[in-house]
């Protein structure tokens, strides 16, 4: 999958809980390669985890779990001081869950991409990022783990050549990104693109890996496996649509 | 393992929460075959989950995995009015949820025995023991189920064959039983033996496929694979040691 | 407030939890006299029923405490087999919790309503009605309970006495009734109105003292002191409006 | 309460869980002047806290909230990243949830302190402090919060008189000091004295306004309102039964 020289796009999905809708992911899954699923620590319930595999089996899309902090209020979104051990066993545990459901549904759990608060503490922290993979190698040898692709992603390619792990690795359409290829803070203005042309352009510069501005106008060149997409309102649907068509209209 | 002739004796363990500890693990597996293990929606969190798992293999313990209705606060000993949909959906969650410690130390799920009020609703709904014997066939081919033994049994037989899913019968040694073979609710007095003598006695009888007295004093005569044994004091533990010398020296 | 001879109307809200939005709250809250907030055990967060109460208290509206059985995942519809010292328990538990935003915004919970399956199970289970009758009572002398108003409310009249509980007796606009004034089960065919003119006709009906069709075509009479009216789509708004016009125009 | 001159007795209270025990609050009781109630944010469900709150009653201890992060798994010893408004928030449900049993019990909530990876957030996070003054403040006119007594109060002081609120400052008689009357982590070695005589010596020492050892044997003088004291083994349990003895015996 990595390698295969044309990029994946994966969405967040599977985000509903209980009476709670949330996404629209019926419209979104004819467009994307992965579904991301939550497994029930930050959304997600064994009902609605079921229909999300259903979903994505349906469409032929590949499921990647994504486990989170145990914050359903928080949607997983706040960062919980976790031990490595502790992570290393929510992750794991989340995986087995979801991959019931595909075990079920006739395939399996493709890969592993955090969410929220988790995602972004890989980013820094070596033992958390230890932890993970370490579920990962854990749960099945060969099960590849996602994660953001920066300027330099040395640091993440040594732990997981340690452990045997596969990476794969993630930019962003719609987020600023800072000069060495960490995502701008949410909390930041000018963090999220609205503008549907910008988002767009964005992303095709990174499938076809070209540069693109950065949060500063300077160029910036990020090596990605995968294209994370978003389609939570009928102006990213529209995005993701036109996305699909140029990513598979365009010249080998 | 139905068929093999010597009683199995398994133990519901792996009931600690976060920092709360429940039953005394370390001290009871090396005396039983095999392991109920919470599965986190009654007991269990992702680490001690692991710490179970961990010590079951440990003593070559067959794990099984015991899910439960979503209740922390009541154990799962609270009926909750799921669909038949929704159990089956959180079964399956709770399978896969402890199958992945299992992966990940080297074996799997071997069996699956509901527990508390789940596992007493099965007694009397057919479709919820649909629901949980669909779980076990779309986890794994084989995965048996174990369920309660009773003078009559078809019903049971039945449902389980039309989805292919192996049965485990299961007796127990410290309750007191109703003439069609259904437990003493534990509401009424003398539900629960206390007497270790009568506890081992009625243990022998189960597992030699001898008659022992109901709770009228008439004989009952039930067919079980496995013994449900506790270990919860230091009673109970003297009975479970007894036991066991007595299961590996009878004569075969 | 039940003798003063004009019908209230009240409408669950506080629904939402964490990022899960539920209900459309702001546009319901200025058209009602009383909203029965959720406590955090079937919806709402600390954060969500702030802002609720504060919502509320803007439009002049009566806060009424809407407790649950703990179920996030099943939105507190499903029966939980709790007993009644846990229902006594859990109801004091989510009014308290609830009435610190209230006393925080200068005002008080002013009445209790329980939630889905809770409420439900008070229709026919006199030792949950009692244990929540006590909680209401141990809570604040004089703080209501709002129950089902039916043909017969003798037995709710008679508990309540012996506790000093006053009763707040409910109708519901948009639901089938069987002839006993007790509500048709959501799970047959015909139980929610959907015709926004039947709805607004049972509506005035009840509000004006007189009788209207039950679910077999016969007249039935039914006095309450309040009106369940629902907010969730376009629709019900549209009638919630109508009705307000028309419960204000009416002669007294 | 922090006038008397007579240092008070707190203790952490009713943590126990659903079937989970912890803690010996029965034996404890007699002895201390204050119970830290869990709320059921880290511990404690509505029936354990009511019990809790009626022990507490019986022997006239004065009963404070211990409010928590959302964390059962993790006993509220986890930093979970709350924004402000949040942390006012659960705060504020939780004082409310515990008051209802108190207010059934013919009692009040007399303070508030804070539990666990809170309580620590608040001795360097002045947005939370603020954010927990405000919820005490918002609850009730004169509601106290405890904080950890240090060399230095002046930053809690300021923050705490501009919202009203008076403060109650805490001491350890188990815990080894900084310099600056920091708590030494937990993580490091000698944080917890296990030493009866010397938990006892440095109890005595802060109850009489006397100087006594900090981590590095320089003296150190702390000004406390209230002395926390464990008792979940027996030695503690003798620890506290001399500890009330000596306070209760000493010269005016």
């Amino acid at each position: 999958m990595p390698s295969s020289g044309t990029i994946l796009l994966n969405c967040d999905m599977g985000e509903s809980f209980g009476v709670w809708t949330l996404g629209q992911d019926e419209a979104v899954m004819p467009f994307i390669d992965q579904a991301n699923l939550a497994c029930g620590f930050h959304a997600g319930d064994p009902l609605s985890i079921q229909c999300s595999v259903a979903l994505a089996v349906e469409h032929g899309v590949r499921i990647g779990a994504h486990p989170a902090y145990p914050d359903l209020v928080g949607f997983g979104r706040r960062h919980l001081s976790c031990s490595p051990a502790e992570v290393q066993a929510l992750v794991l545990y989340q995986i087995g869950a979801l991959d019931a459901f595909c075990r079920a549904a006739g395939t399996e759990v493709a890969y592993v991409k955090p969410h929220g608060a988790l995602y972004n503490d890989l980013v820094s922290d070596d033992a958390l990022l230890k932890a993970v993979l370490e579920a990962c190698a854990a749960y099945r040898s060969g099960l590849p783990l996602m994660v953001l692709a920066q300027i330099d992603n040395r640091r993440e390619r040594k732990l997981a050549e340690a452990l045997g792990v596969p990476l794969l690795f993630e930019a962003f359409a719609d987020r600023a990104y800072q000069a060495d290829g960490h995502l701008l803070s949410r909390r930041l203005p000018g963090a999220v693109h609205h503008d549907s042309q910008r988002i767009l352009s964005q992303a095709l510069a990174i499938a076809r890996g070209q540069s693109f501005p950065d949060c500063h106008g300077n160029r910036l060149h990020l090596k990605a496996d995968s294209l994370c997409v978003h389609g939570d309102n009928p102006e990213a649907l529209e995005v993701l649509r036109r996305l699909r068509l140029a990513l598979d209209g365009r010249p080998a």
